[in-house]
């Protein structure tokens, strides 16, 4: 739990504080005076009766109570040390930067001592961050052991890192370009607290007016994805932003995250899955961080037009082509307005879009070009200023231009300033009225397309199709664990309203016979029993008579453990594929494709966690490299999209109420402008009891 | 062309010099003067007798012989102020840095005054760099206008821009890592010498003991992409590295190009494979061209094994991650000798790849660390060091260790200093010592995997298959421009070895069915004469007799504009698609994909400019996505690759024959274990004369 005391304790002790400031516990005492933290502060050190200019207590038993207590001593001290604190000074907050704890991977005494300090913490409802961290930042105190400290502001970013160095750095990355911080938490060994449990905190307490709208997240361990989920959506939902990092990607980047945190393996697949549908905007790197975080800092861009502002051709190429070839666009303008405002610029000066005011522009011709835009080009949606200095002139008045309108103008406007040598002065002049520079147009384009690029949260309770609930829990009940049979499959497509093919399963030839006459010829007959079937001849297609299902029906049973024959009905239409597979914490992942050559060879498969809704799944169908085909190519009939929607939305509920079910496999389904049909099925189920 | 006047002018004259530096002749001056120029300088002010601390003459008839002028006059004085210079003062090198030129749209007479001084300078075998430019940056001279002044070093990055504030943006960009330059070229309206002039001069006098080996570009318009190609390939024969960005290449981008430098429209398909096959690494902004441009500056990557040592572990996975998702690798290290290293860390540190050496870790430490991965880790191909700060202590003894070491390694190092604020002094120091900075290690890791992905150049003159050139000479000679017929097709295809289908043209019925019984059956039927042939009911596929040939044959005839019958041998096997298209000034074109669905709906294409050799064919169809087809999936037989590759190469051979074949499309092509044979096939033929 989190408690008051520390997001705004009244009083903090440093235990272990020291006048050595190239310790943690003299640094982090420095850095909380440097901070002027307007608290009561205390020191205790066995050694000291003054540190740096506070007065020390030789023991934290000699303390008054003390809402937060920051603790840099050694780890075998802790324990006895909380339990103190805990039970006699009334401290309901614990930021223990030590390491020596479950960290340690070849020394067990300290995942022993870790958990004796959670219970000491816990029995009395107090917060604990870390072990192993480098603390707490908020405006209320500066509680880490670290540099850089940014610019803290209420309305900055809110950060929570999984590792205490790499938030340093993100740091380091981002208060360059003016980037300001309100609450930094660093979870270390999340004995405690974790990432999630701080962001649903974010979340509970979440202030409108107060708090600040930009969540920034390191995270190496995605341990309570559904926490996660809830709480970023919730938190999207009520104004806020939020950008992450989840390092561990990759199998060998997955080995170093397990070495560095412990992190446990998740497909990344499943990792872009949560992050789309809980609408994080998905990071690569600190560099992409701060960018996307400089981006959230602005006014929202809600539409795709961007105009590009320059008094240089370049860098105004560069972010055009950056532009749109992902997704936003930078329209030719060309109106009345845009031939009035061009009378106002100098002679070669271009209006088209980007709007170019030639290297002579003045800071006031920028001022009127922000101006039209903001309130004549209705066609746009958002502005890029690009604007250096060759050193020949000062570009502060221009700037001054830049920050004034910013605070007036309804359409975001977004600084690129790249001559961070040459007017060096100017662009940190213009940082410290709270501006933010993007001094790399390319990146700022990047970073705008995938923002842009991201859709809002789904819905987490979407209204699913009515499916027979009762039929389908009877089937999981009374089947085993592993694939299920065909006949239960049957019933169980049936009792989620997905559409499958007329199908029986035959024993015998007459029986064969006889099946295959009522469902209508041709038909199709598969060998049943063996897995990978048409590997093993056993599928044969277009059967059009009685005497060739007799053949085929020996043919068929000859086959190793085959155990009868399923005789279908003979469909054509566009191969399509569903399936479903459980990831361990996340929950059902609904995966939707083309089938054939498109799942097989170009992995072309769109996901989301179930319950999904129709317009989650009609995202899914739309973001498909091969949507094209639904809407009907060249000689090939369209395929029904509602139909697919529902099935998708249909196999959700079907897990939904039998969430047994680790694995469907749809494949194919066959897709027609009329309709989508099953065909072949896959059903593995898993009784854990 | 280039004389020794341009880069190494014993005297120069700043025409228009000025004592007010925010001017370009004041500046430009001031930059001359602060660069330390050791030959004789010279000033001429019509106003001044002293500018700048330099005796000023009133006039330029008045000055002694001078190898280098330095123009910043207004346009209309300019002629009569070169041509004054060229003949009678000797003068062998003009930069005119004043715009008012061809670059005014608007302006006609700004053309015609550019045209009269490039004349008076062409009739003395002089350069000019300019005019509209900011200049020229080399180790003997700082003529520019312009600042930053970058630090200049014979083995800095050779660098040559289309556009000079962009020029000057770049240099912002590298200077704060480190990057350093020897000559930077400026080429403003490229009057005379353009992007590719400078490039070729840089080929033709390369001096690998003294020239810098790295070459860098911006590029809106690539005017000579032949010559570009030709010297590019040279270079990097030679040793050198190239990276480029070619902006403007989206179809907005190619509109503000057009607008900013006159760009005219290239398509980026063609620029790719142009790069490609000069080996040219294709960058798309500043920040990348500098992270290229950095990674060149070190010892080459000839490995893709990459071991990550660092104190921090979340920069190790993120960078990992990045790697190992595009074709790099971080291999897990597990040997004697990583034992043996792991016994002289601390406790907790990992040696199995990422190397932690944990928060503690020391500069001592990471020297032994980076002596065992250099001459005991053989997996091992690079190292990526990552070390920053908490700001605890001091890196200055890390980052001395680390430059020690990366004098002596054999392998390249590549640093990531994070702490640019805290450790800024550190990174500084480390930079004054020659060495590049790295900040951040996810850009890193994404461009040493593009430098790593760009393949070597291609061979310019390849052996190709022999082909019946006399044979292609007289069809082409005999036909038209447009679409050729069938039977000149068939005849061209043949001159050049390419394999195709059996098939005749009949234009009356009993021929049809003589020419089916000679083909033998089954056969497939096409009309001739309309476009779009299965769009409008005119291909019949699997003709068994004689009945049917017979009956088809009316009903083709029977569509609008048909002029006859093609009868073709029916065969099977996977559709392939092979292409010519002629690129104005890049040449022939030639395509290769798989057919169907992978050109329509993946655009699944790769291509080469032609002659392609063996080694680009093989190239080609290893870069499809669909390649694993070719290895034969799941239930379909592989695909002749050495067949198709030589179908390639005869593909070029034919258009090197005729080079007014400007498209070709052999769609499609069926391709077996045993063979590719050509099913349809369309060639287009420009005749100019």
């Amino acid at each position: 739990m989190i408690t008051e005391q520390l997001i705004n304790p009244r009083s903090i002790v440093v235990v272990g504080g020291s006048n050595d400031i190239f310790k943690p516990g003299g640094k982090v005492l420095k850095n909380l005076i440097d901070g002027n933290f307007k608290g009561e502060l205390y020191v205790t050190n066995p050694k000291e009766d003054l540190v740096q200019g506070i007065k020390c207590f030789r023991s934290p038993a000699e303390l008054p109570y003390i809402d937060l207590a920051i603790i840099a001593i050694a780890a075998r001290f802790i324990p006895a040390t909380v339990e103190l604190l805990a039970q006699f000074k009334n401290t309901k907050a614990f930021i223990i930067l030590s390491a020596g704890f479950s960290e340690m991977k070849d020394f067990e005494e300290g995942k022993i001592l870790e958990n004796e300090i959670v219970d000491s913490i816990n029995s009395v409802n107090a917060s604990l961050v870390g072990p192993n961290c480098i603390g707490v930042l908020t405006p209320n105190y500066q509680g880490v052991f670290t540099l850089p400290i940014p610019k803290l502001d209420p309305q900055g970013c809110d950060f929570i890192s999984g590792s205490g160095a790499t938030a340093c750095f993100i740091m380091e990355a981002g208060i360059p370009n003016g980037l300001t911080f309100s609450r930094v938490f660093s979870v270390g060994n999340s004995a405690q607290l974790g990432v999630e449990e701080i962001l649903k905190y974010m979340d509970e307490t979440f202030d409108p007016e107060k708090d600040s709208k930009v969540k920034l997240l390191y995270i190496e361990n995605i341990d309570k994805p559904q926490i996660l989920l809830k709480h970023a959506v919730s938190l999207i939902n009520k104004g806020c932003k939020i950008a992450a990092i989840k390092a561990g990607g990759s199998e060998a980047g997955s080995r170093a995250a397990s070495s560095h945190t412990g992190a446990i393996a998740t497909s990344d697949f499943a990792v872009n899955t949560l992050f789309r549908k809980a609408g994080i905007v998905r990071c690569n790197g600190r560099e992409e961080l701060i960018y996307i975080a400089s981006i959230f800092m602005h006014k929202e861009l809600i539409g795709k037009n961007i105009a590009i502002i320059s008094h240089a051709g370049g860098p105004s190429v560069m972010l055009t082509d950056s532009l749109s070839n992902q997704g936003l666009s930078v329209p030719h303008i060309d109106n009345p307005a845009s031939k009035e405002l061009l009378t106002q610029l100098f002679p070669g000066s271009s209006v088209a879009n980007p709007i170019d005011f030639l290297a002579t522009g003045t800071a006031e011709q920028l001022g009127t070009i922000i101006d039209y835009v903001d309130n004549k080009f209705d066609e746009i949606d958002a502005m890029v200023v690009i604007f250096g200095t060759s050193g020949l002139f000062t570009v502060s008045d221009v700037y001054a231009v830049l920050d004034e309108k910013m605070k007036h103008c309804k359409k975001p406007i977004f600084p690129v300033l790249p001559s961070i040598l040459t007017a060096k002065k100017e662009v940190q002049e213009f940082l410290s009225k709270g501006r933010i520079n993007f001094p790399d147009e390319v990146f700022l384009g990047n970073s705008l397309s995938k923002v842009f690029n991201t859709n809002a949260p789904a819905e987490l309770n979407p209204r699913l199709p009515k499916v027979d609930t009762a039929k389908i829990r009877s089937i999981i009940e009374n089947t085993k664990t592993g694939y299920i049979s065909p006949v239960e499959i049957q019933n169980l497509l049936d009792a989620a309203g997905i559409q499958r093919v007329a199908e029986s399963v035959a024993e015998n030839k007459s029986d064969a016979v006889e099946k295959a006459e009522s469902i209508g010829f041709p038909v199709v007959m598969k060998v049943v029993g063996p897995l990978h079937k048409s590997d093993k001849g056993g599928v044969f297609l277009n059967i059009k008579n009685k005497k060739s299902v007799e053949s085929t029906f020996d043919k068929l049973m000859s086959i190793e453990n085959a155990s009868g024959v399923l005789i279908q009905q003979m469909l054509s239409g566009t191969e399509l594929f569903l399936g479903v597979k459980y990831e361990e914490k996340f929950g059902h992942m609904i995966l939707c494709g083309l089938g054939g050559i498109f799942i097989e060879i170009i992995k072309d498969v769109s996901a989301s966690f179930s319950p999904v809704s129709e317009k989650e799944a009609s995202d899914m169908i739309k973001r498909l490299k091969a949507y094209k085909i639904f809407k009907g190519t060249r000689g090939q009939q369209p395929i029904n999209e509602n139909k697919f929607i529902e099935a998708i939305t249909r196999l959700s509920a079907l897990v939904e109420a039998a969430p047994e079910i680790i694995e469907i496999d749809l494949n194919p389904l066959l897709g027609t402008s009329e309709n989508i049909v099953a065909v072949d099925a896959r059903i593995n189920v898993l009784k854990t009891n």
